[in-house]
């Protein structure tokens, strides 16, 4: 058996004989390898840098005295770090599993999407976290920016985490028990220190000591900045991270503190980043400077092809994000057809498959070559072509010269019943091969997704790099140049496979080719036979998997794998005990595995994980059933451990969590979001009972966030409150609407079913949306990172699903969460609240138009969106009255007086001045009219029934009379009677839509 | 070639298959591997530990910018513990060179002693420095203490300078050189740190940050130790060690502030120590306890011989320091006499012989057995062991049966002329083995040199580690079992032999045995041909060794070689620029070379190195030359570095160096010394000249002692100040005084020539004696710490030397010296200059003795001995005088006056009272010698030439008078007269003791 130790010099040795240095972790306190200047500066700038170095991670925060068996306040991490990419570091990285005595073909080994960014150091990078049978066992990342810099070269950063992987691989239960070296163990080893070390972070760190620790080593660093000297300014800048990271672990982070000391470190880290570029810039970079790799080249002849054939084009990738497998098929099948329809190239149908390795577009009967096509070119005009002999001119001779045609050969042409002379051009089609060479390269070199990085080939950016291309027209490679890379036929399909790279001979049957490799190409197909294995494994123990209502997941993993392997597991019932939205939660976001259920709907003990290919099934099995064992021991710890304080106690821990620097802490959020819930209670008048809940709920509001099991499983916020409030002694009522605050969760979620909960829930949101217009960050383009657009669908779910909440109007809501941002210090100017407003009404207009309404009905709703309730219901009525005729008349009428009014004219007549009959008949309909309406008609249906008889009064009206009457005063009656008809339609509709 | 990296992941790999553990360098700045918690607590208590890890190793005070080829503010240490001793971790060490590619037969390896200890730390331990050819490459030591707590077991400490070791493998002469990993440097990858973090410790780190820094960590320490978590506290101390480094490399550190730092950081770390212990104590020891090694055992049967035998006894150990190879033998040969003296076994001549490795003694003619020897008991008398009857009493009856014999047997035997009844008795004599084996263990067993110390087995102690026993008998072995070692006819040679382990088959011709494996057991043999080789090999380069000159270093030598193997070696002829004392101190102090000389005595650009046993000469040879290349190169720098300043700029330095706690710092030192010469200058009276030299010199005094080149070969002090002061245009006279102040180095060596010169030795070694025997620190037993013997001896030596400085004395001397202690606030108590005084007394009687005066003239001029001129010069005149009749008379006569008249008897007497001729002639006499007397009569040659008419006078007087007369005026008068004699004679000489 491998012992730790041996684990460590293993990959010391394997990457050193790639060419990697090893280094020494670093002597000062680091979270993470990655802090360590070995990566931090020295992914910096355009020199070459590959190193390995194991690296000891102090995390304060995890320190758990050694009693949880996966959490270390130091755990190891082997870092990896290869600039420039070398084009193949997930193979290489294969490769470093196998030195550690991991059988990659046995294993289900999987890069799944975790990307990575920490805004405080200016940093990111997009990539995989690697799962050894669902275990998480090393993070992958592209580094793409760091200390503020965009990378170039871009990093490949490689980071193990030693104590899950030799966990893993010796198949114990708890760190202490991994062997560390032959006869010793972990625990023997570093037992005592985990104790120590967590006593000191947890409970006897002084936090006066380190506050003054953390103001002097800034000091330092800031000084050292200014000496131009990079390195140790970033050696203080570390002492200060490690020492907010005690304090924080002591939880002595006050909200002001955190915002101050987050602000202090990214300007020292950018700081120290800009200086070491400079300072390596300045030594003429000693490293020397990445090349980036040759760009390929085309060949200098096309191949040619002389029967229709299938275009097969494969863009080979490594794994894609599960999202954008479908959503990036989609959109290279787009290009295509753009591309193509910008051709001459005769082709059948297109069709687009996609698995998180490869993108696959197929085209049928594509034609060999494009066909010639004609075009005219108009030279002079015959009277200055042809001289007084019908000679040609040095006009027309120039003309013919440029075309390169003899004067001779000049045709006489009608433009526009002008005579020309001209010459008629054929316009060769081109080859197919050369036509497609193109249009596919720029589709390479034009791909994008959401995200996108930067990899090796400096020319490309997509969400993930593309390593290969295959291109055929029928059996003939249609040669693509793209930055590096060139097409071929070569393929690639399991890396576990014996040959991982293959020879496609033709484009037909490509779908076939690869499922002879163990792949299938189509998505559906995938989807198809997950649903069956996992619905034939369910029931080999009675049970069931819940599709429909595991679509999204079973989406992620048809899109996570090239050949679906679905796997039975199981773990022990006496974890059932928990809430099952615990263990479903942690199922399905950690493990994305299929939960199954009894007949009842009730959790079994067991799941089905969907593994990649083919592997040793049980081994698999027995890995992914200790993996989600460790994390149910944790949830149960958590769970425990949580019951151990009331939710009051948990409250007082919100102040340490930061909601936003300006907002200040979670705890400040609660507190407002109590006080506006009780305002819009105010406003609608709750009986006792409920008022009563409301307060209470309120005074609880949010205390889970600062469980262990919210911490760790944030969705599970609300759920855990409910749960906890229960078992603390809390009324079912408080418990559900502390639960309800949090719906709904997504666009069309539940949403809360009591009014105490609704009222949460909508205060909840209205802080939100307030608070972030307020210090100004409103949702931008596709920049959304507080989910405003979700928050603000929810009040406007939750009002149009209350109607007796209906007093709380959009504005009302606003107003009362500005006043509680206000009382806490914060400025809410009036145009960030009618911005927010707007907003508000925007996202109720896309929600109406999302549900199909009409826009015209929609549109003429939107002047009742304050009281969205109302609007919901005058569409209601607007879609009832249909083809109405009356209704249609009425509005006829309505929309001609609204046309004639100018803007600004007042209401209100002298009907004295009015003389000519039908004037006078509008005048008394209007009368009529006017007294039937009350202080609270506002409703669509209310105001047709009282309105219709104006509409023959009007038409008359118009008929008759003419509005722009000479006399003045007569002029001004006339425009304040229809002033006065507008005035009575004001409010009701925006009439002018209809 | 081995990279570094490389070497590390060997050095890693060959100690874990070793079973040693891999831990990684502390995650805080630790200034060595012994630092990490991994060493620093791991050695305490009875846990077994073996563990193998690199140390970046951060010295602040060794930063250079990288400049300097050899000193980095952070090297590379590879430490391993091994605990408890293995029994052989010098051929494990030796073994994991091989695997750094090191070929141990080809190159001279050699453990030369080098003690640790930090009293600082409260630990210490014996070992050696390893040289490669010359280089320190490793530090190997017994650990004895750590925290103040003695180490059982004792750990083994290996710790690899891993840049040396590099550059010496890569062949490079700067460490930026060395090739770190593939295609990269070390300046590659550390050069900018290295010159950044120099920035920062030299230069520009904020000292009152640094203040606070520690202060806070000191805090932490102290409250976790109060926690009892010795793990966080001794991070803290591990952080207040660094920052106080920091402020030290910055020149920061008041002598204050640096007693105060060291004063903490010892009291914390051994209470962290201590509270480790007690902490796994507690814990029950989780990595078990180790136990000794089983004690060997004897046979039950000894073996005899039946013939004399030539007597063989080696004890084997690892390499003695080479004063304690001769001093070892001695003693067992001393302890061997004594023991044999104890027995009846009958030899012939006892020889002795040492190397570093073996101490053996052969006994020539053992006699197989002790001879038999008869006893004789005395029982009662016989009156009361025969009753009347003439039969045994009862008390006869049990002596016999006590006796084991019958009554009847009983002997009647005369004891001083009584008659007793008795028995005599045969005590068999033992055979040779059962007689050599016991007394040889008891050798072994108690053995003990200057330091001694503890290893493996708990039972011994000595000054390295015993490691085994030859004992032979003829060729009969001689079972001797101590500890665990047992004896046997297995000897080792040299490690690199092929055969590192031999068979001894007798003990007749073992010196020759001995040469056939290349070892000269004998000293004086090896002494002979290092200078017959020397003297051949420096003759080829037309120069000689002055071995005379080197008589020291020889001996040394001699005594760290089996086999000596002297080799020429060379250096660049440019060095020879430096001043001459720097070449040669480098070459004897540190390397242990001979210095080769022109005909003319200057230098010659060539040295000999005496390397042991074979090994490649060429291969040694350019080691050597290029370990004296770096420390020349070291020294050119200094050497113009230092220039760089002058000598006042260097003495602002001064105030940095401590000189001790209460003392003051060397600056402080330094300023008393220039007001003591001043004061005795005074006291002397200089002549302008004199005066302005001294004045001058004494400002600059010391100064030196902040130059790189004497900080690094602080015995230069003296030699660099001269060689500065000239080359910073001080006149010939100050820099000769600033050099003799430094004179005598040692016990007879070169005095002061000048006035100016000797005013400042005196004033240096009298405020050295004046301060520290204020503060209680006088020399005790057999420590001296600050050499006060031979500070004294030297104040002494300079007073003789100098009589035109009579006006000096040491009273005069002592008192000046304490005026200036006091000035500084350090009381001077009354009894502590007396001490001083009978110190320097005590001091100068020793040195007549051993310069073979005799005692009862040494006697007689000690009362002079405050002007040791005056002493000598009466010493010179007794001993010339020496058989001469009438000082003897005169001698004689006074002795006789001295005898007779009581203590406290005051000259002078009334002379009328005199009756008797021959009292009144002695007055007459002493009338006429006392007005020869003027007031500065002192010397004996003066005194003896005036007094000698006493002679007759005094013996006449004593004939004819009865002193004691009845008339107590006429008696009052006779003792007067007698006491009027001694005054004159006192001061001279201390009569008495002729």
């Amino acid at each position: 058996m491998l012992t730790m130790q041996d684990a460590l010099l293993a990959l010391q040795k394997y990457w050193t004989d790639r060419g990697c240095m090893v280094v020494q972790p670093f002597n000062t306190e680091v979270g993470a390898g990655t802090a360590n200047p070995a990566t931090a500066l020295r992914v910096l700038g355009p020199e070459p840098w590959h190193v390995g170095y194991v690296e000891p991670s102090v995390r304060p925060d995890d320190a758990r005295y050694g009693e949880n068996p996966n959490r270390l306040q130091m755990h190891t991490q082997f870092q990896v770090i290869l600039k420039p990419d070398p084009g193949n570091p997930q193979e290489l990285y294969l490769g470093s599993l196998e030195v550690l005595g991991i059988d990659i073909d046995a294993h289900d080994i999987r890069f799944v999407e975790d990307n990575w960014a920490s805004p405080a150091l200016g940093a990111w990078g997009l990539g995989w976290e690697v799962w050894l049978d669902g275990l998480e066992i090393t993070q992958f990342t592209y580094f793409q920016q760091a200390g503020g810099m965009t990378l170039d070269p871009v990093s490949v950063e490689i980071t193990y985490g030693i104590e899950r992987i030799l966990m893993a691989l010796q198949g114990v239960g708890h760190f202490k028990d991994i062997a560390y070296a032959p006869g010793i163990s972990y625990g023997e080893v570093f037992g005592q220190s985990e104790y120590e070390m967590s006593r000191y972070y947890l409970d006897d760190a002084d936090i006066q000591v380190n506050q003054r620790l953390f103001d002097e080593y800034a000091t330092e660093a800031r000084r050292m900045i200014d000496e131009r000297l990079p390195v140790p300014a970033y050696v203080y800048v570390l002492k200060c991270s490690h020492t907010f990271n005690v304090m924080d672990a002591r939880g002595a982070i006050s909200t002001t503190e955190r915002a101050k000391a987050f602000g202090q470190m990214r300007t020292l880290t950018r700081q120290v980043a800009q200086l070491w570029a400079e300072r390596r810039e300045e030594m003429g970079h000693p490293l020397g400077v990445v090349e980036p790799p040759a760009a390929a080249q085309l060949p200098a002849e096309m191949p040619t092809v002389d029967a229709p054939a299938t275009l097969l084009f494969e863009i080979g990738v490594e794994e894609l994000p599960h999202s954008e497998v479908v959503r990036s098929a989609e959109a290279v099948r787009d290009a295509l057809v753009t591309k193509l329809g910008g051709t001459r190239l005769g082709h059948g149908d297109i069709t687009v498959h996609a698995t998180p390795r490869r993108l696959v577009l197929l085209v049928d009967d594509v034609q060999p070559r494009e066909p010639d096509a004609e075009r005219t070119v108009r030279g002079p005009r015959a009277t200055a072509a042809f001289d007084a002999d019908g000679n040609p001119t040095k006009a027309a001779q120039g003309f013919a010269r440029g075309q390169g045609i003899a004067s001779e050969e000049l045709l006489r042409i009608d433009v526009d019943g002008v005579e020309h002379v001209g010459v008629v051009k054929t316009d060769v089609g081109r080859g197919a091969v050369e036509v497609l060479s193109e249009l596919l390269g720029q589709i390479v070199a034009e791909l994008r997704a959401d995200k996108n990085m930067r990899w090796r080939d400096a020319g490309l950016s997509f969400t993930r790099p593309v390593r290969w291309l295959v291109a055929l027209l029928g059996e003939t490679v249609v040669p693509v140049a793209v930055s590096s890379l060139s097409s071929s036929r070569f393929t690639r399909v399991h890396r576990t496979a014996a040959e991982p790279e293959v020879e496609v001979a033709s484009a037909d049957g490509y779908g076939d080719f690869l499922a002879g490799h163990d792949i299938v190409l189509d998505g559906a197909v995938r989807r198809e036979r997950i649903v069956a294995r996992a619905t034939e494994l369910a029931a080999e123990v009675s049970g069931t998997v819940d599709f429909e209502g595991e679509a999204a997941l079973l989406d992620e993993v048809t899109n996570l794998v090239e050949q679906p392997n679905p796997i039975l597991g199981s773990f022990a019932a006496e974890y059932l005990e928990l809430p099952s939205q615990i263990l479903t939660t942690v199922m399905r976001k950690h493990q994305r595995y299929l939960p199954v259920r009894g007949t009842d709907g009730r959790l079994l003990p067991h799941f089905v994980a969907v593994a990649n290919g083919s592997c040793d099934v049980d081994l698999v099995r027995a890995g992914n059933e200790s993996v989600l064992r460790a994390r149910y021991e944790d949830a149960a710890f958590f769970w425990r451990a949580d019951q151990k304080k009331t939710p009051e106690q948990h409250k007082t821990g919100l102040a340490k969590l930061t909601f936003e620097e300006r907002l200040g802490s979670v705890a400040d959020r609660a507190e407002r979001i109590a006080g506006v819930a009780a305002d819009l209670a105010d406003i609608v008048g709750l009986d006792a009972a409920e008022r009563a809940t409301l307060d209470r709920a309120g005074r609880l509001a949010k205390f889970d966030l600062a469980t262990q099991m919210v911490i760790e499983l944030s969705s599970l916020a609300g759920t855990m409150a409910r749960e906890y409030a229960l078992r603390a002694g809390e009324s079912a009522e408080v418990a559900q609407a502390l639960a309800e605050m949090e719906q709904p969760r997504t666009a069309g979620g539940t949403l809360p079913a009591s009014v105490p909960g609704a009222l949460l829930a909508l205060a909840d949101r209205l802080d939100l949306l307030t608070g972030l217009f307020a210090i100004g960050a409103n949702p931008t383009g596709s920049s959304d990172p507080f989910a405003l657009r979700r928050a603000t669908l929810g009040v406007v779910s939750i009002l149009r699903a209350f109607p007796q909440l209906k007093a709380v109007t959009l504005s009302r809501g606003l107003a009362a969460a500005a006043k509680r941002v206000t009382a806490q210090g914060v400025d809410v100017p009036e145009s960030a609240l009618a911005d927010a407003h707007e907003f508000s009404v925007r996202r109720y207009e896309q929600q109406l138009l999302d549900a199909g309404h009409e826009h015209r009905l929609v549109q003429a709703v939107l002047p009742l969106a304050d009281t969205p309730a109302d609007a919901d219901a005058a569409l209601a009525e607007l879609e009832r009255l249909g083809d109405d005729v009356d209704f249609a008349a009425l509005a006829a009428a309505l929309q001609r007086v609204r046309r004639i009014v100018p803007a600004g004219t007042e209401a209100g007549y002298d009907p004295s001045r009015l003389v000519e009959p039908a004037e006078i008949a509008l005048h008394e309909t209007v009368d009529k009219v006017s007294a039937q309406f009350g202080a609270d008609t506002t409703g669509l249906a209310e105001f047709v029934g009282i309105a219709s008889p104006l509409t023959e009064p009007v038409n008359a009206f118009f008929d008759d009379v003419l509005v722009m009457a000479e006399d003045a005063d007569l002029r001004a009656a006339r425009l304040g009677l229809l002033a006065t008809i507008n005035s009575l339609a004001d409010g009701v509709l925006d009439w002018r839509a209809l």
